[in-house]
């Protein structure tokens, strides 16, 4: 369909090129670059007049400068008269700043869904969103496509037995149960919890894992203290052997040395963002995403719904 | 007042504390930091119900890490109750993005303007926006002071004869004419004109610059290619000396090595652009606008005219 055209920005270059090639088109031809003083240029090189428009960039570091990329391109897309602006964030950056935790705190999430609307945004496609409440952030349509399927589908194909997934958390016990659901494994939480105030935290673990397999799922790992604590828990505890996966890996600061350092013998992770060359780590496995999104977009466009690709 | 608050974001640090002091108070305590993976924490240390907030930032270089500072800060301030949140925005960045140059282009200073709305912006104090259209932009209220005072009661002080203001361009002419009338000057304008397609510019100057010390001034200086230009035709041409002035150094890019090169003797600018150190050399000299944007704040907040401060 010549209606349909996808355009990169600057975050996730390879991912989109393998959007575009799933679903059979070439890229949309577009400049996104800077002027001498760091201002974004961004200039549209194809008419678009009439057309659905599919922007892939995730929110990821640096983030303030990739969420303006996509801002502008919003704009410079509605000036040119796009039918629909339909925004692929495979990552929604800020997902954590969600609510005040604090007096007299922003709430960064539901600002950045303003500004995309703001802007011009029609619908949004983004995956794993820190808090489901976000997608009520936006006065738009949001579909929520999941990490879960593509990283258990690698697990499976290892065959392992003996398998424990495991919840670094209390707010991702409903993503391991869905994991675990996948790989027909029971689950296992890691309960942390302070006795008193000052005092370092005790981590405690539900469920069986002696002699097990054990796979830490979470949505984001960033600089990588929750999960590596829970890996050398686990192995402490009597685990045969450690898998870490989630769906983000922003994997900040410290995060390399401490997963190096750590009982995880294996990190799966996906490319919502991508791996610089310094983090591209024998640990680490990178699984692409670009299948799911690429049917994602095509049942979009078919007007089919999206939910059938993760149930 | 201490309904009267004023908060500084990381551009103008020294900016901001000038015009508190000028007003007579101290500035807000706010924490404006980064987390691990670049994503902008800020959070206000003290009680702002039912205050009128002034927020001091220019939208400088790291243009997109300025104005997501704001955008964060402005939606912090609403959602903490401040009865007005006037932005002082002493450079007004993305503002040479004011039209559709060439097809599918954005219109980036526009979707700034909407976007600083949207977050919850009441009212915005500039100085010399880039083009005065972008006042209309806004559909709150925007005051924009000018730094021709400024620079003109400096090149006043020094006593200079035989003066003529130079505009650079022939957009730049009605600024040149106010400075003319403070200087009591005649002006010059540097009228470049390409005689055919592929060939290069002739530089044409009206007005008599002969044996004269000529001031260029111009509004922003980013590269600084036009005024060096302009600057040795002035010299080769005759001109005695020549004076440089502009309200905001951008000074990006080569900027400072072109100066150094260049027949200007001395360049003059405001500090709505703060200088780097590497940027502080012998022939530049920074004068403060803090006293004019601290008085305008006082007579915002006494709800009388600012138009008074400039005319
Ligand atoms: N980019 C970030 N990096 C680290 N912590 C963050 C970030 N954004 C928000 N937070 C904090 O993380 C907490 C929310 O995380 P969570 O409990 O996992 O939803 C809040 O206390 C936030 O202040
Ligand atoms: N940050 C920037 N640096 C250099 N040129 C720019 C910048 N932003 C916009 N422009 C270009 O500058 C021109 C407008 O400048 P002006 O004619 O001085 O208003 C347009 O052609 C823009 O494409």
């Amino acid at each position: 369909d010549p209606n349909l055209k996808v355009f990169s920005l600057n975050s996730n270059p390879d991912l989109a090129k393998q959007i575009a090639e799933h679903i059979g088109i070439k890229l949309g031809k577009c400049l996104v670059s800077s002027f001498s003083d760091g201002e974004i240029q961004i200039s549209i090189e194809e008419s678009i007049r009439g057309s659905e428009v599919y922007v892939i960039q995730s929110t990821s570091d640096p983030v303030n400068q990739h969420l303006m990329e996509m801002l502008i391109m919003i704009d410079a897309l509605k000036r040119a008269s796009a039918k629909t602006i339909n925004l692929v964030i495979p990552y929604y950056g800020y997902a954590r700043q969600d609510r005040k935790a604090r007096a007299r705190e922003p709430i960064t999430a539901k600002l950045v869904a303003n500004l995309l609307e703001t802007a011009g945004a029609t619908r949004v496609l983004t995956l794993d969103l820190h808090a489901p409440q976000i997608q009520g952030f936006f006065d738009i349509p949001v579909d929520q496509l999941l990490g879960v399927p593509t990283l258990s589908e690698y697990f499976m194909s290892k065959q392992l037995d003996d398998i424990v997934v495991v919840s670094p958390d209390h707010g991702g016990v409903t993503r391991a149960r869905k994991m675990a659901d996948r790989l027909k494994a029971p689950i296992a939480i890691i309960d942390k919890r302070r006795p008193r105030p000052n005092v370092s935290e005790v981590m405690n673990i539900i469920g069986d894992i002696q002699d097990k397999t054990c796979i830490i799922i979470d949505d984001i790992i960033d600089t990588a203290w929750t999960i590596t604590l829970a890996a050398n828990a686990l192995v402490e505890r009597g685990a045969k052997k450690v898998y870490a996966c989630c769906t983000h890996p922003v994997l900040s600061g410290p995060a390399i040395e401490r997963i190096q350092g750590s009982a995880i013998s294996e990190l799966v992770v996906t490319n919502t963002i991508p791996l610089p060359e310094e983090k591209k780590i024998d640990k680490i496995v990178q699984l692409s995403v670009a299948p799911l999104i690429g049917e994602a977009i095509i049942r979009i466009h078919e007007k089919l719904s999206v939910s059938r690709l993760f149930n």
